[in-house]
């Protein structure tokens, strides 16, 4: 008999022991022997819950209990989170999870302390929801060197911007609508500004390259800004606006960054609307291969919890080898400013189409874009490819003549 | 030192030495080991290959070597590769695989003889190339019920119908000019009659149901009789024609089918063209997963392979618990009509808009398609879903009044 416990049961933990209970069976054939959710953890009180008896409020029945094999920590943050799973690990107890705060924030300690002790630290659910990426990653993808990550990362704002795209909501408006399906919180910041995709991100490149990246390296950009008037000029270019983090290699040294990015309509990723996310990867061999689905939500993300935790069950005393080492090089994220990018730029001006022959000069080859009743004052194009501090010399020089309302990064 | 072993030296097992020699620094750094392939075995002569000291035409030279751990069976169907890999799983070496002919043939039985010599026989290669989809069904989803997968799994099919819908080139021009690209080969059968797509739903269907499903009971049609008036109307009503295998479960058994499929514009898989492939997992808890990427081709391939080489040299000694059990029943696949299903049908008849009330009568709320420039004697349109019986009777009472010239099911 294998016994675990879930610890915390908010949206995640009570769809991981709604999923476990109700596929048990399978589960069990899956792991080869009785497996039980023996305790479940939380502050609260769940007199009528049909797992009444499985509550405790006391940690240490959990940590003390030598039958407890595996725990799914998903009360998310840093700070019980953290200890616990500490206590856990060095105790010889598997921990499986969904929370990418604290991957992103101490994954490297705790994959070595997982290791150290013969454990397990799994992590599926943290990024992507019940979309499989750390395992295809970190497995299937094995033999490849990755080039680039890319994805939608975050469902928050993949819908808000395909309601101002599709219904021409403007963003407080969707970010309203959002906020009254319950799909952003009444704090929508950690997912707008664009940290919960940078955690994600950080995730994935410290699986794909094997050293921790922090988020505080990591720039990182939201979407609040971003106008119904770059909606229609993107559209009208082909393209639409998507909040996409990504991680390349640059020699030694990794660029990372999490911004809202003009992605072509011959892309895949440009389809991915409402709360779906999709991961892009880029690799030598496998070239594209792109992963899409749920990236949050109860039954979704305990989906990638319960599957880790049928593999922490499967692999008892055998460390399933995914780690990467810490990293003390500040300067192992390079400043994004020095990546080469094509920027859609939206400018005011007295008389905009009079600036063009300047703009060529000063660009080169620009893509200049129409949209309907466009002002005179208003001129929208998009620049070819520049060294972004180039390319910032160049805008300031325009700045001169014009006001620069916004600007876009293309992926 | 890990031995490793390439068995056939074609497209897949030259992409596979490639790959492995390319990145062979981090492959070493992941398995933890130094990891050398030592033998090629291939009939022909390669003089001047970088590889030429590891060649071998003597298949005994790799079978008898203890130090041989893992070994990548490349050749393709059923004769030696299935006496190769007994052999080898047999003597305790890992097998991995790009062979579907041999896993959908006889999978069960060499998952057995892997897990009773306690290595590993993988095949990740053998349904999708390079896109993670075995490990992903088998490991991140365990925690699921699996209701359904559909994919279009065949890249030469796919490439010849995004031809026809984009280009308005009939089947048999598309088919030259995949040939004449590589994409098809001169007896291109296996392909367009769906027999490729037919092994790798197998494959799939084993995995997510525990039973071997086995081709020969499988109902297969190809694209052959697809004509550009059918992808005409299809377009019109919002859908694309694809190649579509799927497999879901019914009760205790389970309904497998390869065929042309109407697939709305509103599903990802409708925009999935070219050669790509792509796999939608549809389950309880995560809901629909979509995997894509290159189903073929040298490097995507041998990417897989060579993630699975990894695997293996990691889990020495160690079987990974993928496996089906045999399956002895006649019936385990339902018949193909037993499922419902609405119908695309075209039809000719003298002044065939008459008919309309008839349909009417006969199918209940059908949906007309037009076409631009539709002669008086054609009529289309999508019927409400029946079981596919019930569907043939009203068909057959139809053919009094008209000749039915193609019929496509819908996703």
């Amino acid at each position: 008999m294998a016994s675990i416990a879930v610890i915390g049961y908010g949206v995640v933990g009570s769809g991981t022991v709604e999923l476990f209970e109700k596929n048990k069976e399978a589960i069990r054939k899956k792991c080869g022997r009785d497996i039980e959710i023996k305790y479940i953890l939380d502050l609260r009180d769940f007199p009528d819950s049909p797992y009444a008896e499985k509550f405790t409020k006391n940690f240490d029945d959990i940590l003390k209990d030598p039958e407890v094999e595996v725990c799914a920590e998903v009360i998310g943050g840093v700070t019980y989170a953290y200890e616990y799973t500490k206590k856990l690990l060095s105790a010889g107890k598997s921990v499986v999870t969904s929370n990418k705060e604290l991957v992103a924030t101490h994954g490297a300690e705790l994959l070595k302390i997982a290791s150290e002790n013969n454990v397990n630290y799994l992590f599926e659910a943290s990024v992507g929801g019940g979309i499989p990426i750390v395992r295809p990653l970190n497995k299937c993808l094995a033999g490849n060197e990755i080039i680039q990550i890319a994805g939608i990362l975050n469902g928050t704002t993949n819908f808000i911007l395909t309601k101002m795209i599709r219904e021409q909501l403007d963003f407080d408006s969707a970010l309203k609508m959002a906020q009254e399906l319950g799909y952003a919180e009444k704090d929508p910041t950690a997912d707008v500004e664009g940290y919960d995709a940078c955690r994600k991100i950080c995730i994935l490149g410290s699986l794909a390259y094997g050293k921790h990246i922090y988020p505080k390296y990591v720039h990182c950009s939201g979407i609040s800004s971003i106008t119904l008037d770059d909606v229609e000029y993107a559209e009208n270019a082909g393209y639409a606006i998507k909040l996409i983090g990504n991680v390349k290699s640059v020699g030694d040294k990794v660029f990372a960054m999490v911004c809202p990015r003009l992605v072509s309509r011959t892309s895949l990723l440009a389809a991915v609307d409402d709360v779906y996310n999709a991961i892009c990867v880029t690799c030598d061999g496998a070239d594209d291969v792109l992963f899409y689905g749920k990236g949050a939500g109860k039954l979704p993300t305990a989906s990638a919890v319960v599957g880790d935790i049928i593999d922490a069950v499967k692999h008892k005393g055998r460390a399933l080898s995914i780690s990467w080492d810490e990293c003390y090089d500040e300067d192992y994220v390079v400043p994004y400013k020095s990546d080469a990018v094509s920027m859609f730029i939206r400018l005011k001006a007295e008389n905009a189409d009079e600036l063009k022959p300047y703009l060529s000069e000063l660009f080169g080859k620009l893509i200049h874009i129409e949209r309907k009743g466009r002002p005179d004052d208003e001129i929208a194009f998009i620049t070819p490819s520049y060294i972004e501090y180039d390319l910032d010399s160049k805008l300031e020089e325009l700045s001169r003549y014009a006001i620069i309302k916004s600007k876009i990064r293309l992926l």
